[in-house]
């Protein structure tokens, strides 16, 4: 295969990347030297998206570089952080220019769509996995931790719940078009860095719906100490849902469907309007979908058998773990 | 396998990390909230290893995870910089309790020892493999580039060459105790986090010696516009290994073997006794092996029939490409 120096420099060079705010340095040295702004905290995270387990191999690559980045601003997101860096470690064995030029394509696409600059990267063979660490910045007093949910809020998410699970499905049936919502929705999810900093100062506490919405309630929940109740028939369902899998699975996909990268945040009830309008100016739907309760647990839906859905995984990916966990 | 969650729970949660300086919000949000200091560059590189490409699948697990850390910390002192903190990707298949309990330990104990904390990571199920994102600062005029050499300075290295290479030839042989000195070099390397500081204001460009010392050399030249004489008598050898490889291997090894994670730098001549001076306050010998000059090439050596050795290398991974590359 070619070295990494020759792949790094076909496709991640000074040349092909947009000259980044805040880089005084960029890839090409022993490290990137980043300006932070003074007085805001540097968010970051790391998420590996491994092929056949957190996406299908064969999807588009343009796709997969972009699904891999999004992931990772997902999590600043869900911070009320403004993107503004990030790394990209990408294993991968017998890469071909077609693949790798598309690939980065996707990749550079959204780094260029959201202001993030990709400011160093390794490569390494092995099977496809690229790893992605974003860095950004949120005032001290604005960042959205997921402990600051009180009983008797609001819980609400952004835009519509389910179209992750619902694109997969489709997937597994052979659809590849990515036209269609739903699979534009699982393999080119859409962090929701402009939702997150319409919500500073608004939302309690927020996290981003990776895992499946009952999964990452419970997140929050344990993280703040308190429990909550779903109201099942406000659950906004992604569009063409039902109809590709029927009324009963579709509600389902929406409670324990993970890859929605949706926002789901407590609020003070007299705060939701004010959130819902700015998040409107965005062309995202706000929608309450139940309430933050002081005893610890969740009521009013029927829980899945398994909270947290299979994620894409192979016949001989069975053990698969989730890896969206970030922290 | 246990879960991501699991795993981090008992290794990498709050309560098995020490408080980290500058830390608002470590492991267990969304993203980590940290507090850069005002005036300074945020200086970031990310390296991953791989099991049986950069270091041996059955090396001890301490060493894995020490080791991991350490090249990744090698580019912060390669660029002057303080390491701060640093995320890590593990993917690991079937992971083991002691495995994992000494890997965390390798890890843990190195951050300790520089003053870096783990503030995020992630774990996916696959052939194991650390990559390791590390963040230090540095102010904007003391940072050490690979730009800055010029015609008459002289070229130094700190420590001794070819311990990398020779360890890895000793295990390869079956030597499995590491109180040997050249195997320790090879598992454990020590970044030199403190010869970077010290020679902050002294060096002109540095690097640190991880694909051999003709390639990173050559990186440096390279990315100034120049060349170099070196002086082979005068490469520093590393203890024990002209006993374990012999007088012509050793010297190769040190010219072209990788896995030294010393540092090379240029500097005027007339600030190497200064220099010399700080590094031996830290322990750590500093050796003028050339001359920086104007024509481009590198003169005064046998240039060995491949720059870059052979790194670890299993007989399935010959293909293995060497990901230290950093930027």
């Amino acid at each position: 295969m070619a070295s990494e120096f020759d792949l790094i420099a076909r496709y991640f060079t000074p040349d092909t990347l947009a000259p980044g705010a805040g880089v005084a340095l960029g890839v090409g040295d022993d490290c990137a030297l980043l300006a932070p702004r003074a007085g805001q905290r540097l968010a970051v995270s790391v998420d590996t998206s491994v092929a056949d387990v957190h996406f299908p191999a064969q999807a588009p690559p343009e796709a997969i570089g972009h699904r891999a980045l999004a992931v990772s601003l997902s999590d600043l997101a869900a911070m009320g952080a403004e993107a503004r860096w990030c790394l990209m470690a990408l294993a991968i064995d017998d890469p071909d220019e077609p693949w790798l030029a598309a690939f980065a394509r996707g990749f550079h696409d959204l780094c260029a769509a959201t202001g993030t600059a990709l400011v160093g990267g390794d490569v390494t063979s092995g099977r496809l996995s690229v790893g992605v660490t974003v860095m950004g910045e949120v005032p001290p007093e604005a960042a959205l931790t997921r402990r600051g949910a009180r009983a008797g809020e609001a819980i609400a998410v952004t835009g519509a719940l389910g179209g992750g699970a619902g694109g997969l499905a489709l997937w597994q049936r052979g659809e590849r078009d990515l036209a269609d919502p739903l699979l534009a929705r699982y393999l080119r999810p859409q962090p929701r860095l402009a939702a997150g900093l319409a919500l500073r100062g608004l939302a309690s506490a927020a996290i981003d719906v990776s895992d499946g919405l009952l999964a990452d309630l419970g997140h929050v929940l344990v993280a703040s100490g308190v429990g909550a109740r779903l109201e099942a028939e406000a659950l906004p369902l992604a569009e063409g849902l039902v109809a590709a899998l029927g009324e009963d699975a579709a509600r389902q996909a929406a409670l324990a469907g993970g890859d929605d990268y949706e926002l789901l945040v407590t609020l003070p009830a007299d705060r939701v309007a004010e959130a819902r309008r700015r998040l409107a100016a965005a062309g995202l739907a706000f929608t309450v979908i139940g309430e933050v309760q002081g005893t610890p647990g969740i009521r009013g839906v029927d829980c899945p058998a398994s909270l947290g859905w299979q994620h894409f995984a192979s016949p001989t990916a069975g053990d698969a773990d989730d890896s969206r966990g970030g922290a």
